[in-house]
C-alpha cells in the first residue's frame, strides 16, 4: 500500500475537508488455529512486498528479524507504479514482469481472482494462500504481530521476542499512535487537499516526534533496552524522512537527522540485520519522486533529487551507553 | 525575474537537453554621465521589486545599505504571480492592485509601452525612468554596481563601501562564479527539464558552496572583514535555500543550516540592516511553493509548507570572532 489514486480522477480517499483517509483493508481474517481462522502452514503462503513501501516494509523486516523466510516466500514488485486505469504494483522487476510464483503481472490481479468486485486500491503488503491462489490477508496493521504470535514454531532458534507478553499494552497503545500520527501522519500530510488539513497534520507529527525525541533521549529503544513490533513500525517512516518525506510530503519542518536522539535511534536500527539491509533507499527515492501518487500525479517533469546522503546512516551512533549492552534483542524464551 | 515562463506552452528558456537558460536582459545601458548612458539623477527613478525574486532583492538591499531610498522609489509587486497569457508580476499589494506611481497592473504594461516588439519575460528588478515613462534599465546583474558607484553623490553619510576599487577585479571574478554556479545554479537544479541537466547543475552548485563553505571558515566575509557586493549576492540565494530550493528545486544535499560556516555567515549578514529586514521568507515561501513556476505550473493541489523553522534566522552566529571587530562595512572615505 502507498502513495496512489485513482490516475486522473478525483482521489477516492480524500474528504470534502481535504484530509486524506486511508482506505480500509479488506482481507483481515487473522491467522491461527481457531474456525474460520487462516491456517499457520510454513511453505503456504507468499508475501508480495514493495520496497519503497513502509506498510510493507515493516512486514519484511519481521519477516527476516524472525527468520521466517523459509516458512512464507517472498514477491517483490517494482517502486515505479504503472500509469492504468487503476494505479497499481507491477512485477516489472522479475524476468517478463511477471511472479514466478503467481505468474500474474499486477497486484490487481490476485486482489479481482479472490474478489472480482473489488474496488479499493490493491495494496501491499498482501499475503497469498498458494494453494487456493487467493488474497488471504492484506491487513498490514496486525500483520507483524501474527508473524510474531501464531508463527512462532516457525521462528528460527534464539529468535528475538518482538512482541513480549508483560510489553503487549503498551506496545498496542503506542502503535495506535504512531500509525495514526507517524506513519500515515506523514500521508496526511502529503496527501492533503486543503491547507487547513495539512497544517493540522504537520502539527500533529512534530509534536508526536518531539515526544518520541523525548522518550528516547533516556530509552535506547521505544520500550527499553529491547527492539520491539513499534520500533519497526517507527523505524519504516523515519526510514523515509528525509530521502522522501521532508520534501515530497512537506514535512520539512526540519529533517531526521536533525532529531539528536531519534536519528541517533535510527542509525542503531538501520545498522541492525533485518533493518538496514531490507531499506532501499533507491526504490524509495524512485518511488516517492517519480512513480505517480496522489502529490505527484499532475506532475509532468519528474526528476529524482540527487540528496540526501545517505551514507551517514551508517555512521556511529553511540546508543549503547543507554542499554549497557551491544545486544539489540530480547531472546524469545 | 524569477521562476516564471509562459503558462502552458513549451518553456521558452529550456535548451533541447533540458537545461534551463536564462533569458539575456534587453535593458542594458548604464547609469552615468557618458554620451547615451542614463543620467544619474535623484527623485527621477522608481525601481520595481519583488520580494521573493532573488535577482531583485540585491538591489534592494544595496539602496537601503547605501541610503538611495530617499533618491530612487521602489513600487513593489506581488509574491504571487497572476495566471495570463503571459505570466507576469502584478501590482496586487497595492490598492486596487495598481501601483501608485505608474498606474500600471502588471510589470508588463511598463516593458511593453517602452518596446511594443517586448517578447521576453517581464522581469523585476526594473528601473522605470519616471519622466519617460519607460523602462530604464533591467539589468539586475550590473544594477548594484551602479548603485554602488556613479550613485555615490546621493550615498547616505558614511554609507559603506561595498565595491572598493582595490578589491573590484576580485568582486567581479567571484560575482560571475557566485552567478552561474549558485544564483542562477539553483534555478537550473530547479527547471532542468531532464535527468543529466538536474545532475550536472547539482554537481557544480554543491562544489562551489562547498568551497565558499572552505573559504569562509578563516574570512567573516567573501572578501575579507568587510561586507562586499559579493556577500550580498551570495546572501539573496542563501536567505531562499532552506525555505524554497531545498525542496522546490531539489537542491537537497543538505540544507543551509547544516552548514557550520555558510549558515554562521548567512545569519551575520540575515542580522544586518539592509539585508535581515528586507528579506520576507512569507514572500519567499509563497512564491516558490505556491505561485506558478516553470516547475509547479502543472501542479493542482498548491499547499504552502509550514517549515523550516525561521526563528533560527536569529540565533547568535559568533563570526566576530573572524574579523576581530563588531564593525561589518567598509565606510566609504
Amino acid at each position: 500500500m502507498s502513495a496512489s489514486e485513482q490516475a486522473g480522477s478525483k482521489p477516492a480517499e480524500i474528504t470534502k475537508d481535504g484530509s486524506f483517509k486511508r482506505q480500509v483493508n479488506r482481507f483481515t481474517t487473522p491467522f491461527g488455529d481457531g474456525p474460520g481462522e487462516l491456517p499457520v502452514e510454513a511453505g503456504r503462503y507468499r508475501l508480495l512486498w514493495s520496497a519503497a513501501c513502509p506498510w510493507a516494509h515493516r512486514s519484511v523486516i519481521v519477516r527476516r528479524v524472525l527468520g521466517l523466510e523459509e516458512a512464507i516466500g517472498l514477491g517483490t514488485v517494482s517502486p515505479m507504479r504503472p500509469r492504468l486505469p487503476r494505479v497499481d504494483w507491477e512485477f516489472s522487476l522479475d524476468p517478463d514482469g511477471v511472479d514466478p510464483a503467481l505468474g500474474i503481472r499486477y497486484v490487481s490481479e490476485i486482489y479481482l481472482k479472490t474478489d472480482p468486485d473489488y474496488a479499493g486500491r490493491p495494496t501491499v503488503p498482501v499475503v497469498v494462500d498458494m494453494r487456493k491462489r487467493e488474497v488471504a490477508n492484506n491487513d498490514y496493521f496486525k500483520l507483524t504481530n501474527y508473524f510474531e504470535t501464531v508463527w512462532a514454531p516457525f521462528h528460527k532458534p534464539q529468535a528475538p521476542n518482538l512482541y513480549p507478553e508483560a510489553l503487549r499494552e503498551s506496545i498496542d497503545a503506542l502503535n495506535e499512535v504512531i500509525f495514526h500520527d507517524i506513519n500515515n501522519g506523514v500521508y496526511k500530510c502529503g496527501f492533503a487537499h486543503s491547507q487547513e488539513a495539512y497544517d493540522a497534520a504537520y502539527d500533529t507529527l512534530f509534536a508526536r516526534l518531539d515526544e518520541l525525541e523525548q522518550r528516547l533521549s533516556t530509552s535506547r529503544f521505544l520500550h527499553g533496552d529491547f527492539i520491539t513490533d513499534s520500533d519497526v513500525r517507527l523505524y519504516t517512516t523515519l526510514a523515509r524522512f528525509d530521502a522522501a518525506y521532508y520534501t515530497g510530503f512537506r514535512t520539512n519542518r526540519n529533517l531526521l537527522r536533525e532529531f539528536e536522539h531519534l536519528w541517533g535511534y535510527a542509525r542503531d536500527l538501520y545498522q541492525t540485520p533485518g533493518f538496514g539491509d531490507t531499506t532501499d533507499f533507491d526504490a524509495i527515492k524512485r518511488h516517492y519522486h517519480l512513480s505517480i501518487t496522489i502529490a505527484t500525479d499532475k506532475q509532468e517533469v519528474n526528476i529524482l533529487p540527487k540528496g540526501p546522503d545517505l551514507a551517514v546512516w551508517d555512521t556511529p551512533h553511540g546508543r549503547q551507553r543507554l542499554s549497557g549492552r551491544e545486544a539489540k534483542f530480547l531472546v524469545r524464551e
